[in-house]
């Protein structure tokens, strides 16, 4: 029996001043996720699986300057742009995952090269470079991942000794950018994936929960598909994406009642902000956040698409 | 209401053939074992924190060459020695950990600091160490960290272009080198750490579950504390320690049907092999482990001191 597929992404979640976003701004993101929705959909109703299909939607938002991951990474506080990202299939459990990467243009591809060998789960920095020059990874050099704007915004948290979230142009606009897809294909197999380009002036090798397999992306055909934004060390307190499929198949949640208790109970009750989306066993998709405002989109064989910023 | 309180600590688990144990190298380990876990317990009994008491008893473990932790790290395909730790607190879910540093005498110390700052989780590599030298912490050279017997395995794993998981002399005797300890403090606080030296000429910047919350390491006052040691990958895929906490929290599992399920029954449906020791909220211990042997030991007020290797 063919199952019925779908896929969502997100592009970030955070406060999103409504007051700062042109519509010329707003249609430019909804143009983004639009481009990784569907070209994520058309590989699954070409009957590709699901793998392929997150891995796909998150390459063209890492490749989107707008989003804070591959080209629009963010500058750390050496001035670098060190990213990270997850992939997890949820028919083996199988997982990659890197952490603090640069140069490499798309950390989601680095990530599937993980996963593919039997070895290995989650490595990190110049040896998890070193893996993707084996690989034959493609790296750019820092005139590709450079941004005036973000510089900018660098500078400034420099010279305010802050670390910003994101590409926001202030502390009262806060955003945490990650890009994220989430996917059921037609053979039923469930997959996630997760890139971010950090946040803004951070240091001291700071790891967020993309990487973090269970806290920022997990999978699992029993269950569902998880891919979160948010502030990281709260989603990694809180173990969140895992947290979702545990509640459905430990708690026989369905799929909204686990999302909707992970980011609007447990995360508040320990102050984390941000979202998730997910997807489960039979297409159906939820996308919860507790901040004003989340880039996301959504399609399936139940649904139309859908592509929202506020709520 | 004073609850009851308690300790366990782990040395690592794997094939350790008996064939390949002395009486005197089985005495040495089990005084390492002993002196860590009654470290422990003092603290407990004099009604200190399970916080404090797993810190010390860690750090016990990482001064002691025989665990591959701290002093004992193997050797990584470099020729140094990277370390990973982690520690977190179940009455307010805070978390401290570190991947991929040199030098830091105490991995497990770092990520209390890591933990008791408010602004981070998880921190890597070169950032990581800037971070120990800001909080003075102390650090050793090459000398202090260099072992006859490692080095020589690191140059026979070099030859053989195998990754050894630890300081075994052969394949056969396969052991996963971490240590770790659960405890239960009088206030009804249960805590947890865990550190490692990594995996003899490992590369790529591998990072295990050691450091990651969820995986490798767990607390939650609402069900238990927990800490891992294993083939590393697998207890990421299966989120292994906070999965003891959500059969708890969410089938009404008891420590031991939650443990022996993780151990027995989930990481052997994809090959993990290891163990981990838990206790949970009432003080009840559990080690389960689905290898030939895991070095652990245990007291609390409702059990006598217990320390083995076998089963």
């Amino acid at each position: 029996m063919k199952t019925k597929s779908g896929i969502a992404v997100h592009g970030g979640a955070g406060t999103i001043l409504r007051s700062s976003m042109t519509t010329e701004k707003e249609n430019l993101y909804r143009a983004g996720l639009q481009e990784a929705l569907t070209a994520g959909w058309s590989l699954l109703r070409e009957g590709k699986s699901s793998v392929d299909a997150v891995q796909t939607a998150v390459t063209i938002l890492e490749n989107n300057p707008l989003f804070n991951a591959g080209k629009g990474s963010v500058f750390n506080h050496n001035g670098k742009h060190s990213m990270d990202a997850s992939i997890m299939e949820g028919e083996t459990l199988n997982a990659g995952a890197v952490a603090y990467v640069s140069g490499v243009k798309n950390p989601v591809i680095l990530a599937r090269k993980i996963m593919d060998d039997p070895e290995f789960v989650f490595l990190s920095g110049k040896g998890a470079e070193d893996f993707a020059r084996e690989m034959n990874l493609r790296f750019e050099d820092e005139k590709y991942f450079y941004d005036e704007y973000r510089f900018r915004q660098y500078k400034e948290a420099l010279k305010e000794n802050s670390v910003q979230l994101d590409h926001s142009p202030s502390i009262k606009e806060k955003k945490f950018g990650t890009v994220g897809a989430v996917a059921l294909d037609s053979e039923g197999n469930l997959a996630a994936a997760t890139s971010t380009g950090g946040m803004t002036n951070t240091k001291f090798g700071r790891i967020g929960d993309t990487p973090m397999i269970g806290a920022g992306t997990y999978a699992n055909n029993k269950t569902c598909a998880v891919s979160c934004t948010g502030n990281g060390e709260f989603f990694i307190r809180a173990v969140a994406a895992y947290d979702v499929s545990a509640l459905m198949e430990y708690k026989n949640y369905t799929l909204k009642e686990a999302g909707e208790y992970v980011v609007n109970e447990k995360l508040i009750s320990i102050d984390g902000e941000g979202g998730l989306i997910a997807i489960d066993k039979d297409g159906n998709i939820c996308m919860p956040f507790n901040s004003e405002g989340m880039y996301r989109a959504s399609v399936s064989e139940n649904s139309e698409i859908e592509i929202s910023i506020y709520k």
